[in-house]
């Protein structure tokens, strides 16, 4: 229940680099939506469903989205954006922090487009509208149920954020 | 994918007061853990999961923590709050807005207690380390999923926080 107590579990780790990504690839694998947090000018928070590209996580997250949206907005005031990913029926819960920037570059779109995104864009990839929300994950953080209980299992922190140094857990430590 | 452009779909309604509360109630029933999203003084936001009451949602809701954790630091710093509830097999994502305060109300902790938190306290109700967090929700949204897209359905705002005015939405304007 408390992420500070979590830390001196004895399945806690910090992970880093290539092996950080590839724990968090494995924990968002099959989460096709996750919710977005942005923050407003006046201090509120405001989250939203989006679609996760079908790609394994490489530190940075595409998504596409209507550039007339609130978030597109918002993002243009304050970077600061939260990804959460839930999955009840396995009991993992991925939190990823990161800065979001907002683009129409065209090559990027047709390259995520997929035909997924007609439900929202009918006049397909060519739509004046779409927007492409780039998210480089700073750090993230994951629970899953250790038998009755959720625990925070690994933090991972993005080398180029700590200049490669993670403090050290309870249970591991690596630097790729 | 636009919460802007949702607010026109054909189902989209707002709701207040006794409905939307039950429309709350109704969609939360069942999921266990929701994510509470806090903001750190240096504008970062953060995430965990938290374990949800099993009651019927009336505008409020609460939890146990443990009063050293980083949330309960960070909520005395910002009260605004996120709750994001999210059942992928369902296809429905609850996103609550709110206020949160903390206190160590030893017979709201009692009330609130049952054998599920002995995972995270295992020295039971009287440990003088559980902190009671309250959220008074003010405003919510949530998605489902429509055919093959998802797309917000309500928006509930509590009379309290607007006086019971709400705008009108497309498809319908409920005030209880």
């Amino acid at each position: 229940m408390s992420e500070r107590d979590d830390q001196h579990a004895k399945d806690y780790k910090e992970l880093s680099g290539a092996e950080g990504q590839r724990k968090i690839a494995e924990l968002a694998k099959g989460i096709h939506i996750c919710m977005m947090t942005t923050v407003s000018t006046d201090g509120e928070l405001s989250s939203r469903p989006m679609a996760v590209q079908d790609e394994p996580f490489n530190g940075v997250m595409w998504f596409l989205t209507r550039s007339t949206s609130e978030k597109v907005d918002e993002i243009k005031q304050d970077q600061h954006v939260l990804l959460t990913f839930a999955e009840p029926s396995d009991s993992k819960y991925l939190s990823l922090k990161g800065r979001a920037s907002v683009s129409q570059d065209r090559t990027k779109i047709k390259e995520l487009w997929n035909p997924m995104y007609k439900a929202w864009f009918p006049n397909g990839e060519d739509d004046p509208l779409i927007a492409v929300l780039k998210v480089e994950v700073t750090e993230g953080d994951y629970w899953e149920a250790s038998s009755s209980k959720l625990v925070m299992m690994t933090k991972y922190l993005a080398a180029a954020v700590t200049g490669g140094e993670v403090p050290v857990g309870e249970s591991g430590h690596v630097l790729v």
